[in-house]
C-alpha cells in the first residue's frame, strides 16, 4: 500500500500541542510512522538539552497514529494513549534533529500496542518506547 | 523543614521547554513537589483533550525535581531521566487546572526513584507516572 | 464491605504459577489486594537477591486481583495484564518477606489502571509497580 | 566474536529462581541473549495461559544478561534491574515455547538500556519488554 504523501492532508492531522511544540510528520504508512523535531530553545530542560517531556510527545503521538493509520484516510481513527514507557539513552543537545520511528507491534481490534525508537540524523539511538492505546472514533467524524 | 516559597526563585528554576507549555511551579519541598498546568488550546490532542506529551512532561520535571531539592538551595542538582511510565487515566478537558504531585520513593546517593499523581482540582486521579532518574551536577554551577 | 477472610476461598483463589512461586494471599478487599512470599533459595537471582521476576509476579498478580474484586465472590472476574511497570529500589535478601499491596486507582467497565507497593516487614519500601489491566470472564465459569 | 557454545557453562548461569521455573538459556552473544520456556502447568495463570510473571522473569533474565555479555567469560558480571516494562499482547497457551530475544540498546558504563522480545516457535510477537539496569560486581567474584 502506498504512503500517504499529500503534505497537506499530513500537516491537517496535527492536533494544538503536536503544533505548538513543532512536530513534523514525516511519514504515515502501514509499516510505519515517523515525526520529526528539530531541537531549539524552547524545547530545553533545566541542563540545556531536550526535554524528556518533548521525547515522550513525539513518541505518543508517532505510537498513536501508527495503529490507528488505514489504506482509506476516511477510515482514520483517533488514538487513545493507557500506557506509556520511555528510556532515555542520552543527553540530546540543541540542534538535534530528532525522529520517532513508531510501529504497530501487537494487539486486537480495540486495543494496540506499539513501540517506538528515537534516532538522530546518523541513526544513532537516542530513546526508545512502548505504549499501549485504545482506538478511538473517525477522525472523519470531527467534520 | 520549610518550603521554597519565594516566588521568584521558583520561576527561575523553569527550564525553556516548561515555561513553553505553561508549566507552574507551586510548590517544592523534601516532602513533596507540586506543578500545575491549566489546559489551553494549544496544549490539546487531535481529539480536542489534553495531549498525553502535556502530562508527560508535568510528571517528569515534577518528578526529577523531587529527587534533586535540597534544603540549601546552593545544593539543588539537574536530574536525567532514565526511565520514565505514564498511566492514563481519563480525557482530560480544555479549562481542567492539572497538578502532578511528586514524590521521591527510594534509591541511593545518585539514582532515585519517583512517584506522581496527576489531579484535577476535585483531586480526581487522571493519571499516574513513575521514573528512574540520576542525579546531576549541581544548578549553581550554571552560572 | 467487609473482606474476605475465609482462608481456604482465599487460598482457591490462587493459580499454579502463584502457588509454584508460594505466594500466598494476605487480604482481599474492595480498599486493597496483599499478596506476600518469603524469600527462600528458589526465589534468588544469581547476585543471590530476589530475582526480579518474583517481584513481577507478586505485583502483577495483586494489581489484577485488585481491579476484579466484587462484593459477590460469584462476580469474581479474571483480569488480563495489559501492560506492567515496574521500580526496584532495593536489594532484597533470602529471609525477606515480602508483601505486595495493590489498589484499583482508575480506569472503566473493561479497563483498569493499578498501582502496587513493594514492602517488607519493617514497611519499607522495596519497590513500585502500576499496570493496565482488562477485565476477562467470571471466575465462577471455570466451574 | 564467537557465541558460547559450552552447554555446561550456560546453564551454570542460572539462578535459583531461573532453575526454578524451568528457563532455559538458549544463546548468549554480544547481539543477543535468547532464554526459553516451555509452558506447563506451574506456569499458569488462574485464566489457564501463561502467567504474566513468567514472562516478566524471562524478560528480567535475558535483557539483564545482555548487557553484561563479554568475549571474556571471566569478565561476565551481574546485573541489577533498575526499571522493568512489558506489554502483554496475546494469551499464550499450554504446550507453548516462548523465547525470550533481548539487545543492549544504549547507556553508558555502569547503566544500560535494553529491549526484548518474547516470541513463540513462529515468531509471532507475545510480549514486548523494555528495562534499564546497571553493572554490578564480577560473577567470578562469586567463586
Amino acid at each position: 500500500m502506498s504512503a500517504v504523501t499529500d503534505a497537506s492532508i499530513l500537516q491537517g492531522l496535527f492536533s494544538g500541542f503536536a503544533l505548538h511544540i513543532g512536530l513534523h510528520l514525516r511519514e504515515y504508512r502501514q509499516a510505519q510512522t515517523v515525526i520529526a523535531v528539530t531541537v531549539e530553545p524552547q524545547h530545553l530542560n533545566q541542563a540545556g538539552n531536550l526535554h524528556g517531556g518533548v521525547i515522550a510527545s513525539l513518541a505518543d503521538t508517532a505510537m498513536g497514529m501508527s495503529g490507528t493509520w488505514h489504506a482509506d484516510p476516511g477510515q482514520w481513527r483517533l488514538a487513545l494513549t493507557l500506557s506509556l514507557n520511555i528510556n532515555y539513552m542520552a543527553a540530546i543537545a540543541p540542534g538535534t534533529e530528532v525522529r520517532a520511528v513508531a510501529r504497530t507491534r501487537g494487539g486486537g481490534s480495540k486495543i494496540f500496542m506499539a513501540s517506538c525508537d528515537l534516532l538522530d540524523a546518523q541513526d544513532r539511538l537516542l530513546a526508545s518506547a512502548e505504549g499501549v492505546f485504545k482506538r478511538g472514533r473517525l477522525r472523519a467524524q470531527d467534520h
